[in-house]
C-alpha cells in the first residue's frame, strides 16, 4: 500500500550535485562562489540577538525589501525573498499555472524545472536550443502554440554560461502570452561591458519575473535566501497567498540584507571570478577544449577527443574494447572518464548524462589556486 | 490582464499574527517561548564558519537526522526536516494529496490548512469538534465517507490546548484510509504526567505522520525548523522528491541539531511553561473566565459576559447602542473588547474572528512577569 500520488510514485525527483564534506578538496562541481561573505555579514551573525530568534520572523522579510528596493531602484511591492531561488522557481508554477496545464522551458536548462512541473501534473513543453547556446527565433510561438502558461529561461544560460541580450528577452516576453521567468542566478558575474540591464523589462513587461539569489554572488549558498523582481500584479499574490507564511528566517533575512548593503564589497569577488573565467577559458583552450564564451560564474568544457566526435574521421571504427590495429593516436579520454578521474585526485567538477552534454563537463570558476589545481589534475590525466 | 490562476485570485490567503516590532510590549499572540534559545545554540551560532556559509548545506540535513533519529529511539529514514512546520504541511498536501481531490480537519483548527487546500484545488471536509474540543466518534468515518486522503489533527488541539489520547488516536489511524497528520507543534508543553507518547503510533500505523517543530519548545520561531516523524515510506517521497532540493540552510541545519542535543536545557522551559500555565489558568477562573485544561503553551479563555452568552437570561435585551433603563449591571467587555483594550496597553493577544472562537482570546503563556502585566490589564478593564 503506497500514499504518493500516482505522478509522485512515478517521478525520479531532483538529484542535487555532490556536497562532500571534506575540507582537503577543490570543488569546483556547484557553483558556489570560491570566496567567503563579507565581514560585514559575519559580523551581523555574531552579534545576532537571541530574543530574535525566540519570536517569529517577518513574514514578508520586510526590511531585505526595502534595502533591495533601494539598491535596484524600485518600489518594495516589486520583491519578492524566498527560501532560495528553488522556493521561487515552484511558487511561480503553484501562482501561474493551473495544475496539469503545460510549461516551457529551453533545453538543455536546469534539471529541476521538469522535477517541478512533474509534481505539478504539467507537461514541460522543451525546445531545444541553437547549436550556441542561444534561444530559437521561434521559441515563443512554439510555447504559445503549446499553451505553455510559464516559461523558464536561465540567463545567463546554465550549463554553458553564454547570455541573452535584454533585447532578446525583451522581444520574447512581448510574444510570449504566458509569465515569463528569468532565472538570473549567476547575473552577478556578467562583465560590466556587457552592459546588461534586465531591470528594465520590470516597467515595460508585466508578464517577466526575475530571479535572483544570493547563493552565488554573495557567497551565500548555505543560507538559502533568493528574490524574486516583478510587477507588482505578479508579486503580490505569492507575497500574500502561495508562498509559506514564514518563508524566510531571521537570521537569513538579516545576512541578506547586510550582503545587499554591502554589495561593493561582493563586486570585488566578480571581478576575481571574472578575472578567472577568462584565464581559466584561455588555459582551456590551449589544451584543445571547446568553450563557449561565459558570462556565469562556470564554464562548458568540452574535452578535445569529445569535440571531433559529431563528425568522426573517415576510417574504420576501432573494434568495442579491443585495441585498434591501425597508427590511430593514444585514446582520448571521455568528457566523463576525466570527470571521474578529476574526481580521484578530489577535484570535483560537475558531469551531467543527458543528451547534448555527455562529451562536456561544467567547471565552476574558483580561486587561482583552485583552478591551477583542476588544470594541474588536467594534465597529469593526458601525461598518464 | 492577470496570471494568477483563477483559485489564487479568488482565495484570501493566510493572515499571520501580529508581529510587532517594539521591543517595549508583552507580546502572548503567536505562542513563542518565553525563554530565549540555550547557551550552547547561542554558540554554534557565533561560530558558525564563513566557509559553511559560502557552500550549499546538507540537502537532507543528514546531522540533524542522525541526532532527531537518537533522540527519539529511531532511526533516520523515519526523519524528514523542513523549513518550519508550515512547510510540512504544505508538502503532505503535494504528496500525498491529488490536486482537487479533498483533505479533512477538524473544526476550529489552524487557519493555515484551509489555505494550503485552496491552493491545491482541494475541498476541505470540516468536521466540527465537540463542545469540549474532543474529536467526534464519527471522525474517521465522516473522513472516509467524504473521501478525504490526508487530514490534520492538532494535538495538544489549536486554540485550545486539549489533549487527545494515544488510544484515540490509534483508533483514528487504524480506521482513516489516508495520511493522518497530527500536528504536534505544542507537544513539548504537555505535562510529564500524561503520559503522552505517540512515537509509539509510527511502529504500527503507516499512514500516520508526527510534525514536530523547534519553533515552541525550543525557542526557535526566527529559525523555521521543523520536521516529520513517519514510516518510511511517507518520509521518502517527500525527501527525494517532493521537497524543494536545499529545503533547509546551514544555520538552522546546525542550530536546530545543537537544540535537540540539549534537550534538557529546552526541557527546563517547559517546565516553567506549564507552572505558569497552571497559575494562569487559576487566576483567570478566579475571575470568572472559563478556560478549558490546556497542555499547550497558551489557554483559551472565555471572559465571564461570554461565557453566560450562549443561555442568556430571561430579561429583555438591552436596545442596541443605547442605554438600559432596568438595574442591569455595568456591561462586561466581550472577547474582542478584551483583546482591542490589551492591545493598547501594548499587550498583545490572539483573537480570532470565526465561529466558536468569537467570545474567546489565546492567550500564549509568558514569563510570569509577561502574565502578571497581562493580569493587571484585564483587572484595569474591569475597574474602568
Amino acid at each position: 500500500m503506497t500514499y504518493e500520488r500516482p505522478n509522485i510514485q512515478r517521478a525520479a525527483g531532483y538529484v542535487p550535485g555532490e556536497q562532500p564534506e571534506a575540507d582537503n578538496l577543490v570543488k569546483l562541481n556547484t557553483n558556489e562562489n570560491p570566496y567567503p561573505p563579507c565581514p560585514a555579514v559575519m559580523a551581523v551573525l555574531r552579534d545576532f540577538p537571541p530574543e530574535r530568534l525566540r519570536r517569529y520572523p517577518s513574514p514578508t522579510a520586510a526590511k531585505f525589501r526595502d534595502v533591495a528596493a533601494r539598491v535596484h531602484g524600485l518600489t518594495p511591492d516589486h520583491i519578492i525573498p524566498t527560501n532560495g531561488g528553488d522556493e521561487l522557481l515552484r511558487l511561480v508554477i503553484t501562482t501561474f499555472v493551473e495544475p496539469g496545464a503545460p510549461i516551457g522551458m529551453a533545453e538543455p536548462s536546469y534539471s529541476l524545472y521538469p522535477v517541478l512541473a512533474e509534481i505539478h501534473n504539467s507537461p514541460m513543453v522543451r525546445i531545444a536550443l541553437r547549436d550556441d547556446w542561444s534561444l530559437p527565433a521561434d521559441f515563443a510561438r512554439k510555447l504559445n502554440d503549446a499553451r505553455a502558461q510559464l516559461a523558464f529561461v536561465v540567463n545567463p544560460h546554465a550549463p554553458s554560461g553564454t547570455l541573452t541580450s535584454v533585447a532578446d528577452l525583451d522581444r520574447l516576453a512581448a510574444e510570449f502570452r504566458g509569465v515569463l521567468v528569468i532565472d538570473e542566478a549567476y547575473v552577478d558575474f556578467v562583465a560590466p561591458k556587457c552592459n546588461y540591464n534586465s531591470l528594465d523589462l520590470l516597467r515595460t513587461r508585466p508578464n517577466v519575473l526575475l530571479l535572483r539569489t544570493m547563493s552565488k554572488g554573495y557567497s551565500l549558498a548555505g543560507l538559502r535566501f533568493a528574490y524574486g523582481l516583478a510587477s507588482p500584479s505578479l508579486i503580490e499574490p505569492i507575497l500574500t497567498k502561495t508562498k509559506d507564511s514564514y518563508n524566510t528566517d531571521a537570521i537569513s533575512q538579516a545576512l541578506a540584507t547586510a550582503a545587499l548593503e554591502n554589495r561593493p564589497a561582493a563586486a570585488q569577488t566578480w571581478q576575481a571570478v571574472i578575472a578567472e573565467r577568462t584565464r581559466l577559458t584561455a588555459e582551456l583552450a590551449r589544451r584543445g577544449y571547446t568553450v563557449p564564451p561565459s558570462q556565469s560564474n562556470f564554464i562548458l568544457a568540452q574535452p578535445p577527443a569529445a569535440a571531433t566526435s559529431p563528425s568522426p574521421p573517415a576510417q574504420p571504427p576501432a573494434q568495442p574494447g579491443g585495441t585498434s590495429s591501425s597508427p590511430t593516436p593514444p585514446k582520448t579520454p571521455s568528457a566523463r572518464e576525466i570527470y571521474e578521474s578529476l574526481k580521484q585526485k578530489q577535484v570535483f567538477v560537475r558531469y551531467f548524462d543527458q543528451d547534448r552534454l555527455r562529451d562536456k563537463m561544467r567547471i565552476t570558476i574558483g580561486t587561482p589556486g583552485e583552478n591551477n589545481a583542476l588544470l594541474a589534475g588536467l594534465d597529469q590525466l593526458s601525461a598518464s
